[in-house]
């Protein structure tokens, strides 16, 4: 994170505009939850995904140890024990519940857990009114943003959990067709040179997107947009899910081991192909991003196309001139679309689908984790991972930048993943 | 089953009486619901167990399944995907939602799985009512039995489902500590001679109990109470966990793969000994008959004590002499305890713990499951299972006989498993 | 074991007798060798099996460990670590060589393991001469039973390593084919007794033969020869192995899991059947009894031909009454054959395969494991396990008795396992 | 590979030159032979590693598949199934035996691998001879340094398998200690800059060190020798492999999981450290570069010290201005040891141990693998793996560059891997 404030009426300024981003992320994440059961919010599909119910009090956890506990004067935890119980993966906090066992927890209730969110709610507005002039506010920051990641979560992982069940249930009743075919691809040409990459703002961002830097980037060209299912169903007809040669070894191992023939949630019947959403199960919107696909299957897509992944540096230095706009999940669609309007550049950027880079998650030059048990947020995963970009249909707008760098391990697919390709300059 | 009836009218009788059994154990079933959230009916613990809500819902399947869909003409399935959902292991019936997945089903609703039972019910009192005088009852007594079976899975699986959370939760606020000190161990003498084993009485028995044949017993002695939770800790403390040779070679292997160094829901500590139970975890109780434990730890246990399990015709011949009576499900205290009263005989051969015997769960002599789908009941299971004898706290009184069999792994656990010593006939 | 010798010059006659027998047994192993690579013998091919290699040295060592050391004054070890590399499964003698890592053992080399051999030889016939009047020979004699067991295992472990190989490489160049088409079956019926069950000789026998008990044994009826190969076929044509109801349900699912659709060792090529046998791959000798089934399949057979397995005490009562006569391991065609002459009674009781009989390994009424680290022979295996009767085409001649009882797991197929069929004796 | 020859003559000289490399390398596989039995080289003591004997094999293979069968006509293969027994991962050219069942293989026997070998070898003699003044040798010279890689594979791997052995047996009798105590660490200072990274000469190199780039590289500072083992006791004392915080998560999940508490090989006795060597079981080497630690360990350890790993561009900016040389295979010392010359610059770059960077192994920008089945044997790894510079004690001189890029998975230990730490220019 990485907020430089001059003066004691910025941090002031400062102060009341993050109450009220506090105020208005709070309640996002509880709107997330209208028309759940609690039994909705109590299961774990997969020891990747988490119960709903945990990222409610996770989150809450979080403003707790590392705001509430030591900031504010005289405060009671709502519950002892909540400390080791949702506590993700800080091990400089102490004991935590094991990850694979969130789903056993069916107490607390859910009940207990919004009496926790409100008693954490509570406390912080006593809390920023007492501290309003002088209080460091990075950690309380980067409590906003770690709590919009969890929002992103609760959508995938719930989704996940709804299309375990034969029942397929729907969790909104939204419609989200695209509105109009796609547009044949088109390339867009960049020069070769140096580029500055990572963040260099007054505002906010995670130290992952630090320290700000120079990358040599070669000349290159970049797809106008997203891949899209149709595209992805030729690479499918054309036996991409059988031929080895187009595949990283791992990958094929992947795809053998798990018996993928397909993106996840995509489902075969009678010759017809149909996608599992947030809205339940409909015929496969043909003209919309492709999603759900792992890094594996993106870059096998790739290599069938002629293409390859792009860069963290190059996709980069093509957003970080545009404006960050497109179908993020305040848009209530809670599902990629063909876009309308596409204009001469690269369009859907941001929004929709996350974007596989090419590039493995490692430290940027001069990379250094803050101290203490929030160092732990980003740097201790910067090892088998790939860099995604963009943000996606379940990512809120106002939690994404050019410069955000989202990571995954390349065998991920139940994020709203996709692909944009790239390839060498002079090609055509 | 084995319901042999001559007359219309006894027929009728008899319909009228399995009908109030039939709301009895329907009520019963969900009396143990009564303090549950629906999270707490939603989860499933490990692949053993099932939530409390497939528990509620299989009940109802089994009387759709087997009774109503075949015998009650115009019958209309609740709801059509709860065929699949719902089947346990009737290969015969068709497909079926994997054991292991059960916990994912965050719907249905508990709601909706009363429901689904009120449906069950008032179609079963309508097929009752038509089918009075000639409907053969026995796949319908069988549900009866089937459904008592899963109350007391409910409270065991939900028992294990409370332990695996750091809260602790208590099931029930009842007090169930031992009246009175154990007494001393005492041994009974039995000659030999050809026992008649398995069930000839007119009423209800599964179809492992039969066909009833002799088996030649040699004399033997048997304990007059089973093991005390005193008696298991000196085996404890004279390090039984740590000595291979008193185990048989796969106990030894499981013991060391689980780590296993006291009963199931035993914790040590700061040197005192504290077991989980329905009404939360609380101090040992020494003089209670000891429980949770697998066969392995049982058959250890007798070496140690320089004795053995009984054979179940054993067990059988002696208890067959006796009362059905002892603390059950019905009694509420929901744990073993030590008997008051005990007279010259062997006494708590039925209720607090299922007895552990030496014998393999096998068919008898000329075994023949029923034909179709229900035959699937218990036949197929007999392969590495031990035979467990005379019920537990947790069973209901009226569900068990000198003759019942019950049967698990020899590394289950998690049900109310104890011990009772046998040994030649010559010892002292 | 139970040797029961009364006076010095009976002893003494005996330990001649042993002395030959010993001298036999061992070159009766080493000549299973010739032939054999280094490498051949150092190979193990899955953790159930062991390297020929190890087998030589493990039986080396029984007689060391057991015999020499504590019985031969002033003995030197050949190699101290082999008291740990070569203990199979002895706690009491101290620390093992993990089993499933005796294939890492590139050293010791053969030769060394020979040399270890011949240096346990020279010691053993020093300990005979000098101890002929006085020692308990049991452990002696049972080390001799013990060389046989593993020489059958030699067979079995050596073909399952050559089966892996696609080389399909073959042991012996003896053609082993059924001299003549096998008769129909009859059924042979035996009326309900109590039955003498167990050894009594003066010989020889294992201590779970013993103590010698009643059993009763109601009516029944025993298939006159084992089911062949042709009988099989029809199961596997008849759907056998796609059949749910005819398996129990673990085998069920050893049969997913293992995706079973044939014997072990069975393979179909163009609509032809062939089987790997010790002389590499041959068509299938449909006259032969099937074999390298597990109980499992032996049991869905019999359900799938209307009939059952035989208990042990079934089986043995017919097999006492019958001479001790078939193909064994000294014929050297190291595959089952069918008979020739067949008779009017039961014919094949003995040898080719053994016969997974019905009945769960468990010790007799008043078994007692022998003291000391020997007790672990036997004893301490009697869990998961199914007895087998008769020996097989690999098992040595003198080795076999009525009461003989082997045992493997119910998924155990590397064996020479095959079926004999039993029913109830009104069946026809 | 990279090949680039103007002139017939060019080429008649180069293939003189290359048939005696390939005679010089062959006979330089055999020689690491000598002292071998054959069960030696027949065993494989995990999947990750191969039986000297199919690396004897394999690559004889890759001759015969890559160049006389397509190139030499009427070549016959010396046995028809080894094409499908000895490809490695080349999915191009059909079926493969499974890697993880290398070791099962006791036959083709060590001998008549032998006699593959001078079948090919043969063959190939020929092959030149005829082929001399035309033939595209991109293929073959790829075979030579294809063999040299697995020259380094059967040092490590036959050390694993020894390892793996309570004998502990040695493979060659030589003294490796070092001759003196290593200097105190010093620091090198290396300005920012643009840097060409990747191979630009005429002779062979890997198609990964292709293409020829530029990359900005920050100022940095780069350690002038490896990190001994005197300095990983120091971590290792200091809790190093107890403290997470010092960890990447799944590096530290890797730790619990294999309890991990030393480098691979090391071993404490009464206080004493110990490491296995290919000279067998020795006091531990204090001035010796550490090795045998995974990348995880290498970070931890970096982290520890308040440094981290350089990149691959860093190392390689460095290295390129350096004579190759170092303690490599020729040396026959088998084991890193202290340089005795120092210097004033970086020293022990090459030789010794493999250091580990912090560059996920990724393709070069603009990279593409060759066409056909001999692209598979780069580029189909690139994603999990991270690169390590500099060749080892294990590798042949002849074999390494500037430019090579070794790599192996992050939790891989049984290769000589070591740790050079590098840090931000400004550090002190």
């Amino acid at each position: 994170m990485n907020s430089r404030l001059k003066t004691t009426h910025d941090q002031s300024r400062h102060a009341v505009v993050l109450l009220e981003a506090y105020r208005r992320i709070r309640s996002a994440t509880e709107a997330l939850c209208t028309g759940l059961s609690a039994e909705d919010c109590a299961i774990q599909s997969m020891p990747d995904a988490s119960p709903v119910k945990w990222h409610l009090a996770h989150t809450s956890w979080y403003f707790e140890t590392f705001v509430l506990t030591p900031e504010l004067s005289g405060y009671q935890p709502f519950q002892q024990q909540f400390k080791m119980l949702f506590n993700s993966y800080y091990v400089g906090v102490g004991d935590r519940h094991p990850r694979s066992e969130r789903g056993l927890l069916s107490r607390p209730s859910l009940e207990e857990v919004f009496a926790y969110r409100q008693h954490v709610d509570r406390n912080i507005e006593r809390w920023i009114e007492t501290r309003l002039s002088s209080a460091p506010m990075e950690v309380f920051e980067l409590g906003l943003n770690h709590e919009q990641q969890h929002q992103e979560l609760i959508l995938t992982d719930l989704k996940h959990l709804f299309s375990r069940s034969p029942l397929k249930p729907s969790y909104r009743k939204t419609s989200a067709n695209s509105p109009a075919a796609t547009r044949e691809m088109r390339w867009l040409t960049y020069p070769p040179g140096l580029s500055h990459i990572g963040w260099d703002g007054d505002g906010f961002a995670f130290d992952n997107e630090l320290p700000r830097h120079q990358q040599y980037v070669e000349g290159f060209q970049l797809a106008a947009r997203p891949v899209t299912c149709r595209e992805y169903l030729a690479f499918i007809d054309d036996g991409g899910y059988e031929r080895a040669e187009l595949w990283l070894s791992d990958g094929w191992e992947m795809r053998s081991l798990h018996r993928w023939t397909a993106p996840l949630y995509w489902e075969k019947k009678d010759e017809n192909w149909y996608e599992f959403t947030l809205m339940g199960l409909r015929a496969l919107d043909l003209d919309s991003p492709v999603c759900h696909v792992s890094f594996y299957e993106a870059e096998a897509y790739a290599r069938w196309a002629n293409a390859r992944l792009p860069t963290e540096a190059e996709w980069e230095s093509v957003a970080v001139e545009m404006p960050t706009k497109g179908h993020f999940a305040e848009s209530g669609i809670l599902h990629p679309i063909a876009a309308t309007d596409e204009g001469d550049g690269p369009h859907q950027m941001f929004g929709d689908v996350w974007e596989w880079t090419g590039s493995a998650y490692l430290g940027y030059p001069g990379y250094r984790p803050v101290a203490g048990a929030v160092g732990e947020y980003n740097g201790k995963f910067m090892v088998n991972q790939f860099v995604l970009r963009g943000g996606s249909c379940a990512t809120p707008w106002s939690h994404i930048r050019p410069t955000y760098r989202n990571f995954f391990p390349p065998h991920a697919r139940w994020q709203f993943s996709g692909i944009r390709l790239a390839r060498p300059s002079e090609s055509r």
